[in-house]
């Protein structure tokens, strides 16, 4: 079993109760806590060394990367985040100085954005450090931004570069909560999603939700510098530009959903507002189901696993 | 450095914003997100195998437990719970039935207490389980009941019997949430605490952010069944049985100080109300500092490390 059969399976019959309004499955939960016009946002996410970070990185970014991945979810719902809990769980022999540091990124990157650190657990665990933030945030009533609204037709946007994010920015990336609060509140977003399991995944979860089908342009997909290079260096890189764009993951930009004809003043006014990111229209949804890929070969599908399928 | 002055140090400058009430410190973070009547309680907790839980146990009550603690911290608060989401690192062999247990286990307390559980995050940890549980809950505004409050010449209370929680309790005991409401609703309650640390440990805790000292009455502490089994069967056990109940821990019970006039009344309620629960009057809080304890030798003072010191 593996761990979205895993998912599946514990998600089947989770208790529920009147304050929800979504649970699992978004990018964040939505409750309904009785505030006459807001719904409250509620998040989880964790780091584990070895996997996330090493200890050969500068704690402050192990630290920034544990808060920013829940910032992401929260910008991925047009939310504002407001107060985040702490699990650190750490070896019986700590480094003192490396914890230190791995707050003053939290806390560093929590201050820009408004986030309190309200409380945590410190607890043991012998092998590895664990970091769990929870986070808890709102948005507007009915602002919220779901996965679950993209439409036959809608045209699909991505913020920044993608792929590569190993090379550093899955350390440093900064969560486009701005974007997308500018996002919700001028266009009339359908779907939004933050990109955490790379383009080609977490497209499949949006058009799963909304029951509709995608058809990307590959020469619209934004390649990040690192993948370019990374190309250019070897001329036996395992993956394409593309491919890495569309696998790589943790690039923490959004990917969103809007009626085709906000397009055109959507990327003129973004320029306006947010000189310094890309913003790209990359393809459209379609009725059907599944997303393919339109190149100089054609048109081809992407397989369940994100990887690109020659036909 | 030890976990209390590593979480010392780290809680010294976290980042706050307007909408703190209580931050870091008490059993719950005090949150103000502009409900008109109330405020809302937000708890982090962690379990993790081979310090908390192992394998060897049904793996429902782990989920228990997991949940369990953090009812019990909304509970010291006076608090109602209302959402949870949860981090569950697994070793990447883990065992798709144990891991149903624990949301079996932690599903049904939650049902019971009318809690949601809206998502989560599954992760790896290789040598072992970690849960982290994140809660949040409310409390009518100006009700909830902080640690802060005791006042020189409060009788000091606790529900239940104390001591050999390992024997079992650990794993199933019941978060006194209804309890808590119920003692917050009808009497002016000045602090509470959960007991997870033991009594004497736990208590320290509230005469520290109370500024105050206390007396406790060795006879009066209720001895759990097992403590008393314990000390009667090995003549060599390593505690006392009253040492046992002030410091074996993870007792989730009540300790709440009230101002003594009501500790005639409370009690009589008490019985009519939760007839099978035992509420103790164990001893009143002083105008010093630290705790001492009365026995049949005199007043001794118990250590910062929570068992008594022999003077």
């Amino acid at each position: 079993m593996n761990e979205f059969e895993l998912i599946d399976r514990l998600t089947r019959a989770l208790p529920t109760n009147g304050s929800v309004v979504i649970g699992a499955g978004d990018d964040c939960a939505l409750l309904d806590m009785g505030l006459p016009e807001r719904l409250l946002l509620f998040k989880t996410d964790a780091i584990v060394e070895g996997f996330h970070f090493t200890k050969e990185i500068s704690p402050e970014k192990v630290g920034h990367k544990a808060l920013g991945r829940c910032l992401s979810d929260i910008a991925a719902m047009a939310g504002t985040p407001t107060a985040a809990v702490v699990t650190l769980a750490l070896p019986k022999e700590f480094d003192p100085d490396f914890v230190s540091g791995i707050y003053s990124g939290m806390n560093a990157l929590a201050r820009r954005h408004d986030v309190a650190i309200v409380g945590g657990e410190t607890t043991t665990n012998p092998e590895r450090i664990l970091l769990s933030v929870a986070l808890l945030g709102w948005a507007p009533r009915g602002k919220a931004v779901l996965r679950s609204g993209a439409e036959a037709g809608d045209a699909i946007f991505v913020t920044g570069e993608l792929g590569g994010s190993l090379a550093g920015k899955h350390l440093d990336f900064e969560p486009r909560l701005a974007e997308a609060r500018w996002l919700a509140q001028h266009y009339s977003i359908h779907a939004m999603i933050d990109l955490s399991d790379g383009l080609a995944g977490d497209l499949r979860r949006v058009i799963a939700a909304s029951r509709v089908g995608a058809e990307l342009l590959a020469s619209a997909i934004p390649l990040s510098i690192e993948v370019r290079r990374q190309h250019s260096r070897s001329s036996n890189s395992t993956k394409t530009p593309i491919t890495a764009a569309l696998t790589d993951g943790e690039d923490f930009e959004l990917l969103f959903a809007v009626a085709s004809r906000d397009s055109v003043p959507l990327l003129d006014a973004w320029k306006q507002q947010f000189p310094k990111l890309k913003l790209s229209c990359i393809g459209r949804i379609t009725a059907g189901e599944g997303v393919t890929i339109k190149d100089q070969r054609g048109l081809r599908l992407l397989s369940d696993h994100g990887y690109v399928h020659f036909q």
